[in-house]
């Protein structure tokens, strides 16, 4: 074969629902030489890494660590190591990731309930204790942003429900966390995970994951060692997790003091993971919430003088994306396309019923700032107008200068 | 908390049974900018990628692709899905690595027997013949290069047995691939997977996998596309893969000519596999195997000429890694902690009956040069005699230099 050049991607602004474009140094700390995976410095760069993502998600827990592999991977660690065969595991379904969650957990042999609302909407509080109350599960699964609708479910009350009701309480926050408020510990969450991708700057591939001691106690109550480096009074429980490289007993000897060998921690995604917390908390962790939800109030403010209609529930939308419907006429994917070709710039469209429907739009991590948004609008309306759509001339980039001029300092 | 700086390891040659350092174009290759998953360049780098594998494991399997995680990642996947719950499994185990291939088939409820053999020594193909007629597997699993103790099972007869009893062969050469041959379609394997961390020369975190039009069809026929992109007319299997993250059929239809989302493919980490096999490649995939084997032989002799005693097999450990036994009254540990801090070498212990009791030393991807070797034997040298070993002056160095002097050039 030809052999292909060195990777030398396009210029790309990456302002879909993420991947995104990732924060500069986060890109330059994976070039980082490798260290042995015991080494005195992965270790320490391990320990500070807990550190950071406690910080990040406004925890306690000694156990908040990474998952090596995707935030899907988080997702199905957590819930393959929580829920045994036959649990029952209740999710509200308010869009794509919660059929995922679902899904997953009926891989895990649970018995899954469902309960679901239209997409663009998200539950009450008193939906879900409803459901909790008739279905007693073991575990509920909620996504707090559910990308392909855009929509943030509030999670601010549903911890003290769970825990009247013993029931553990999981969240996947991979699109949420780090632009939208996620306090694992004052909302009472036993389990939370998340992805680089999206608001934390990062590429995919590495996957946070923070357990609550309740959660812990789960988990190790399912121990197992693996034979092969297992040694005398070693666990091995009959009712172990059904997977070995995402049972987090393991995945929790190996960050733990003992060090138990497990994976070989993927030590390039360590570094990134690393350094995306340590942006965002040399931001601060605040700082960088509110300059999120500015970016994505100046992108709203802006597709709406464009005259598009917003898709959803505005009011319960995460800060750092925003869905919008395809103008009637203009071709969504022919349209994206030349925003690619012409400009550099991805937005996405969505899935299963919003598919072609409603394009949508991320203002996250690195790209939540104000040249990222008003440069987007600018080629959004160069576009619309090209495919016949009738747009106010420099309407979409005013308003959002507007929303920006109008911030506090 | 007071935030810890940009990540800034120090200056190590990892000389253990891996990770070792990579190559320096495959660090730069992970800081490349960010692409969209469905964006043009992105697809055709995974494209690429796929045809850069199919060369480096020698097969035209059309299903050559990368698993989102580390190199055990890729074991669960191929295991995962290629075996039902109550289908017989056969694990010839002759290391560490053995042990985990079995406790994986476990964990996915397969009924598994294994054979063994003393750590240090492989199996006869007559061994695993005589096996597989006993046990009637489904799918024999068998690791290449077990690092745990350097050997390196012979694999070209294996596929005419597994094919004249209709089982399927799976193989890991994760610590093997591109160190030394390995002829997946040659050898008649249906599945075989790696990680980037050892001879390929990248970081952990991505795991190369190949599967045979037979390993695809058994896949295909467990096939369920997700809720949420399900459409009319797809397949949900009621014998599903217990897994989704690990559920190759979904991961082919992703990495497919239908693109159909799975997880968000971990940009940075394709980037530096491609880089892995592009660097291997570009020097010729037969060179680097001699390199390796030259890189191999000079260490061997070089610890020879030092006095150590060689563990096991000689004739079939991997060209990558020697196991050597730590001379009486050397404290281990100490000696190796020794080595790390005044002359930034890493090199490894071992596992289970071997922990404590050899040293790895590894020769792999960038660090299979000269330089590399005769800096470790003489650092090496240093430390034993540090410790009190009788270790002839200059000895390793020059039985090493010997060697590559009478390579040809």
């Amino acid at each position: 074969m030809t052999l292909p050049g060195p990777i030398d991607p396009p210029a790309r602004l990456l302002m879909g629902p993420g991947p995104i474009s990732a924060y500069p140094s986060v890109l330059r700390a994976m070039s980082a030489p490798l260290v042995g995976q015991y080494d005195p410095f992965m270790t320490q760069a391990m320990a500070e890494t807990q550190q950071l993502y406690r910080e990040v998600w406004a925890t306690g827990n000694d156990a908040t660590l990474l998952i090596d592999g995707t935030s899907r991977a988080g997702i199905e660690a957590a819930i393959v190591s929580l829920v045994r065969p036959g649990d029952r595991v209740l999710v509200p379904v308010f869009g794509r990731f919660g059929h995922l969650l679902a899904e997953i957990a009926e891989r895990a042999l649970a018995e899954v309930h469902t309960i679901e609302t239209a997409w663009g909407q998200v539950f009450t509080p008193s939906a879900i204790e409803e459901a909790i109350v008739r279905v007693k599960p073991t575990l509920l699964a909620l996504v707090q942003g559910d990308t392909s609708t855009t929509m943030n479910q509030p999670l601010d009350e549903i911890g003290a429900i769970c825990a009247r009701h013993g029931v553990l309480f999981y969240s996947d926050a991979t699109a949420s966390l780090g632009g939208n408020p996620f306090e694992a510990d004052a909302w009472g969450l036993d389990a939370a995970t998340a992805g680089l991708q999206k608001c934390l700057g990062g590429p995919s591939g590495s996957a946070p994951i923070t357990l609550s001691p309740r959660a812990v106690e789960v988990v190790r109550s399912r121990s197992r060692v693996e034979a092969g480096i297992r040694e005398e009074g070693d666990a091995a429980a009959s009712d172990f997790v059904r997977s070995n490289y995402f049972d987090l007993g393991m995945i929790l000897d190996y960050w733990g003091p003992r060090r138990l060998n497990h994976h070989t921690e993927a030590t390039s995604m360590l570094y990134a993971a690393r350094e995306c917390a340590r942006v965002l908390l040399g931001e601060g962790r605040d700082a960088v919430i509110a300059r999120h939800r500015l970016a994505g109030d100046a992108m709203l403010a802006g597709v709406e003088a464009l005259g598009l209609t917003v898709f959803g529930d505005v009011a319960h939308k995460m800060a750092n994306v925003v869905a919008v419907e395809i103008p009637e006429g203009v071709p969504g994917d022919v349209a994206r396309a030349a925003l690619l070709d012409d400009f550099g710039i991805e937005i996405g469209t969505s899935f299963g019923p919003l598919h072609g429907r409603v394009w949508r739009i991320g203002t996250m991590g690195y790209n939540a700032r104000k040249d990222a948004v008003l440069t987007t609008l600018a080629a959004l309306e160069s576009v619309l107008r090209r495919f016949g759509a009738a747009v106010p001339v420099g309407g979409g980039v005013e308003a959002a200068r507007d929303v920006f001029a109008g911030a506090p300092a």
